[in-house]
């Protein structure tokens, strides 16, 4: 099995992206560093604001003069703002002129997601044999752990070729996170209520199989909607239009329900005295389904790792998406997905080699 | 205004479809006839299992001999079982071959979606300018109201005219069962994170404009996933194939949330008596979610009115289903879904006569 990269990891922190910039990134850094004594931070930003930062132990500040806000263009963050700190995090990954290694070997940034991605692909481009970089997150399920979905936005009308790509990189993602080595793959598709199947959708199924049927994959098969929520596959793959269209309308039944827990427990004094005694009870509940600890998703299929926070995330949810980019730079995600689509593309261009040997076979 | 239909309402129910058959048909019949004193049933089924409603009254029994099963190819229900309850009940939509008139309104059944779906489309045929039916059900919003979205899964890959027909029909069966005159119409779409739109969703959009500011629709724009469930607008139109999912999806996720509440308050005994205390706070919050209330599911576009239930409903559920078939038929929808889309084409027909007017003016 793959080694772990030896310590110190170093993460690249865009400390000014999000809603909230360093008020949040820099007491989760601190946390961070604190529980994860093999890892250094480049703290990327205006060296005026990270100031707090200069003492502390295993980080250093790399100054960038520009921010890209949450509503700036993909152009501004591509042309105009040449040194905002996401530009400059993201430039952290890559060797420079001179040769020498890439300084850092992830990072971190809670910004405009437009904007993370323009500049991510710009600057590290993409692997060879990914067609479409796509970005992942993991949801809660009924058993307790978390299923990984992909692609939640980053393509439209995505193609069979890409969600068996998805497949590969998300399989090399949990793999390197949750540390599960063959992890479960399942296709989104819907149940009878289809009249007429989509096409691409049963291509990618046969792709998939196939990859499945050549080791390349533990390909489970067609999953619905529910069994995202309900951990039949540890990984669920998707066009991006419609995992987007599932995480949002997710979060937005999620936080209905929320707000009816509210409002039922204080609709009178006695809803709320018994909502304080069910608080201890309330608040496991809420941890539970507490989207701040699920918090960072993977921008799978570049030449460098690069783990995207929500932008409205609080110390403790920015915390995770460092904790979870630690991992999987630290069990060389990189290197996973590299290797198992290099293994897939092998495995696909020998079964076309045996496929044209079958049919002069046959014609023979 | 159009002036409701006069009593009496006449409801063909499928009694033997559903996982339960007439075990929760029948007394969710039974209620629905005490609090509907203006409607009629004709339940259709084997005769000795309705026998126990032949004294009701205004209620027939219509004897089927056969049953479509919930695991029923739908070859089967279309061409082997041709005296099923399904089948019987959509025929009561038709007028027969002495051309007397209709016996039924609208028809109820909570029988496998994809038979119904198919029996329905070979008996009763699509409305003119109707390219593809769509399933249209409700979903609670944190507003306190319910969100129409349609398509839930009877077309993939819809075009954009399609897109702009489930609004014309979403539209009249708002106005139709909800009372809501000129409901708002939502595009569904995703955010900032689409690298590339979809082509579709734009053309759509478009076209939706374009019926908006010709009075045909009352059109919002684009939403996300979330405002569904925030109620932003009262109808979501979307491809069938992502409706599918995010009802699905949503269904796992209550279901997952309900879950968790439930370990909570059972955990140790603390958590129980204090689950015991809040019973009457937590039954308030089940009620405002439980799916039962928003059962029944419009089969729209074809020349008859179909509702589903689901499948799993129990009488309650099933009692609703009835109720909202009700409604819809008091209220004219299948004449609005008619009227709707007359409207629409014609304002189409005129607007490519005016481009066409004004290109000769601008060659002229």
């Amino acid at each position: 099995m793959t080694q772990p990269l030896p310590d110190p990891i170093r993460l690249a922190v865009d400390c000014m992206g999000g809603d909230h910039g360093p008020s949040v990134t820099l007491p989760a850094c601190r946390a961070f560093l604190d529980k994860h004594p093999g890892a250094e931070l480049l703290l990327v930003g205006k060296p005026e604001e990270l100031a707090a930062a200069a003492a502390w132990p295993r980080c250093r500040v790399v100054p960038a003069s520009e921010v890209v806000t949450m509503d700036d263009a993909i152009e501004v963050a591509l042309r105009r703002k040449r040194d905002s700190s996401m530009r400059v995090a993201i430039q952290l990954l890559r060797a420079d002129r001179d040769g020498n290694p890439a300084q850092a070997h992830v990072c971190v940034s809670a910004g405009n997601t437009g904007a993370l991605w323009a500049v991510a692909k710009v600057l590290l481009k993409t692997l060879e044999g990914i067609d479409r970089p796509a970005i992942a997150a993991v949801m809660p399920n009924v058993a307790g752990r978390f299923t990984t979905v992909l692609d939640l936005g980053a393509n439209v009308d995505s193609s069979a070729e890409n969600l068996l790509q998805f497949a590969v990189m998300g399989s090399a993602l949990v793999s390197a996170v949750d540390g599960i080595e063959e992890p479960s793959v399942g296709l989104l598709n819907i149940g009878e209520e289809a009249i007429k199947g989509s096409e691409t959708i049963k291509q990618a199924g046969e792709l998939l199989r196939a990859a499945g049927a050549a080791g390349q994959l533990n390909f489970f098969g067609n999953v619905e909607g529910n069994d995202i929520f309900k951990g039949t596959t540890d990984i669920v793959v998707c066009d991006g239009f419609v995992g987007n269209v599932m995480l949002k309308s997710s979060e937005g039944l999620a936080s209905m329900m929320g707000a009816f827990i509210k409002a039922e427990f204080t609709r009178d004094w006695v809803s709320k005295l018994v909502g304080l005694l069910a608080k201890p009870v309330l608040n496991r509940f809420k941890h539970r389904v507490d989207h701040r600890r699920f918090n960072g998703a993977a921008l799978l299929g570049l030449r460098g790792l690069v783990f995207k926070s929500h932008g409205s995330a609080d110390a403790f949810a920015f915390e995770q998406a460092l904790a979870r980019a630690y991992d999987a730079a630290r069990n060389r995600l990189l290197d996973r997905v590299h290797d198992r689509i290099v293994a897939t593309l092998q495995a696909k261009a020998s079964d076309a080699g045996d496929n044209a040997a079958n049919t002069v076979a046959q014609a023979a």
